[in-house]
């Protein structure tokens, strides 16, 4: 089975839950700039996320060139993926409203967890398709990177019960983590 | 005609159809995990109605692998296909505000058969565009899972009068039946 | 320059339009089969925008099977295309909301007016690139059908203010008879 | 690495933004002619950001197709851009609900300015991966647009707070050299 049709549904996904997330954005009644203050924490949840939706789009975007064939497994794999990241909307709205609540930001970061617990099972599910010896299992290698992003995520949420701000700083270390691309898969595909 | 397009569009439907339903869960004001537990429902058909557009999808994809062609006639069986398809955030949402519900059990159920309905079209305008002698009517052979759906959600529809978390279940089951993947194409193709 | 994106942001913006329409279709909090009398007009009001837009999309799938290139000016006619019909959500929703009131119905027909002549004008810039001697111009004909729509809009929009029902009927007029797909192209492609 | 997902990725985000942005454009409850009148200016906001977008969408598609490669650098330059242009549908909505209220028309121009140095950034970012003697160097010359663009918008905003009239007549200004399509690139890869 080709690969084309799957990157399309997860393009046309990931571009959407980006989008859609800006209708949170509610324009205030005033025209004045005080009235836009308090859409400030609405904005940088949305900054966020954007942010994180970015970073799996770009990864998933890396992944895919080094893969040759899906399966069934696969197809499934990548729509469980794309599940947890369509709450992304929701935790990013519900934290917005109530700026470094605690559950919010719990939730938050479950979500995200969730999200990179997902995106390991289709990299393994990829891997089982492809072979140890593949040049995907070559461009991957330790995976050090979405290890260390699983741990960060449950110190987070648990955290949050102490300081959402900390947790909150815990969100934003991953996302600088992953902003640096991916470069594995670039070089390995080069050589 | 080329089918790419054909592809393309209904990828891009149904990737809307499967995140718009999110919008309607609603973050609720407190910031509390109470606060949570009424939209369970709301999720859990949100759920539902996800994983049953990830089977419309993955199937799909499965079928258009062993389509060479498309005509007028599949383009228009693929849009009625579609207009099923773009009903289920609707009956999805009236589902999830009233949970277990007669009614709204009973219409999620009608719009899943009518969408059953329109895909067995759909397979019939391109076996007929195909012939009976093509990969294509070998690698779906004799339907029987499809087939077994329509009875079931007849049968769900009916039993909706009756008690609505038997018809939830019986909707359960179809997912579960149709989430083994489709591998009769995949092995047919392979050969 | 290639069509393959121009092809692509269609399929997308109409794909979207297709399905945010239902939006509109709020469920009702009864859970009652007579709450959903209410949204009977709305119903069919989407019924009919979906036709209207699945015609368009037919049309241009069609359209540009017979296309070998675009250029910039072919590139805002189909932008201009787009527009009128993005405000088909619009015009769909006052229309549904307002049964058969007079001026609904007016500007429904009136956007469907833009809307086709957007779609000549398209058609123009496309024959001006590709010659009066190519396979396009062959294929499109007289385009007899597209000059009939215009008339019946005109016609739908002066008798609004007379019955709206009559008006409502030539819409469905117009959309039965561009349900029968444009086998020009196809023909003329097949030769 | 291949250029086609970041296309299909943009095109995808583009064509959403430009259909949820007529989200904004409530149907009016009475089904008059005059209950249309206060849309009028959230109609003119959502023509004007339509044109906006047309031309990023335009633009992008002039500029990918000089293009050979794209690397993670590129990604999210684009992702960048995609970023300041998703705010359209939020700067719209506010400056058509307050039409030509100092702020809205500021923050509009903001946006727009913020945009433009993102298409800038990815400009660059291309090039570096080019080089000075590449087509695409060739094509896009001196940019003379769009510097011209970034100082119209620095005007803009700072006139939206003597006269917002005058600022929203640079917008227009500015989308009307732009609407002339970049045959820069059309002319270099023809010869």
């Amino acid at each position: 089975m080709s690969k084309g049709r799957m990157e399309a549904f997860s393009d046309g996904v990931i571009a959407i839950l980006i989008t859609i997330m800006v209708l949170e954005l509610r324009p205030p009644r005033e025209a004045s700039l005080p009235a836009l203050f308090p859409l400030l924490p609405v904005f940088l949840s949305y900054a966020l996320s954007f942010i994180f939706l970015g970073i799996y789009w770009s990864n998933h975007h890396h992944l895919l060139q080094a893969v040759k064939q899906v399966d069934g497994r696969v197809l499934w794999a990548n729509l469980h993926l794309l599940f947890w990241l369509s709450l992304i909307p929701f935790v990013t709205a519900w934290m917005g409203q109530n700026p470094f609540a605690t559950w919010p930001v719990a939730l938050y970061g479950l979500d995200m967890l969730l999200a990179a617990v997902a995106y390991f099972i289709l990299v393994r599910a990829l891997l089982s398709l492809h072979g140890q010896q593949s040049i995907l299992a070559a461009a991957l290698g330790s995976d050090l990177k979405g290890k260390a992003s699983v741990v960060i995520y449950l110190v987070a949420i648990a955290l949050a019960f102490v300081s959402s701000w900390f947790a909150c700083g815990l969100y934003v270390l991953v996302a600088a983590i992953w902003l640096v691309p991916d470069r594995r898969i670039e070089k390995t595909l080069a050589r």
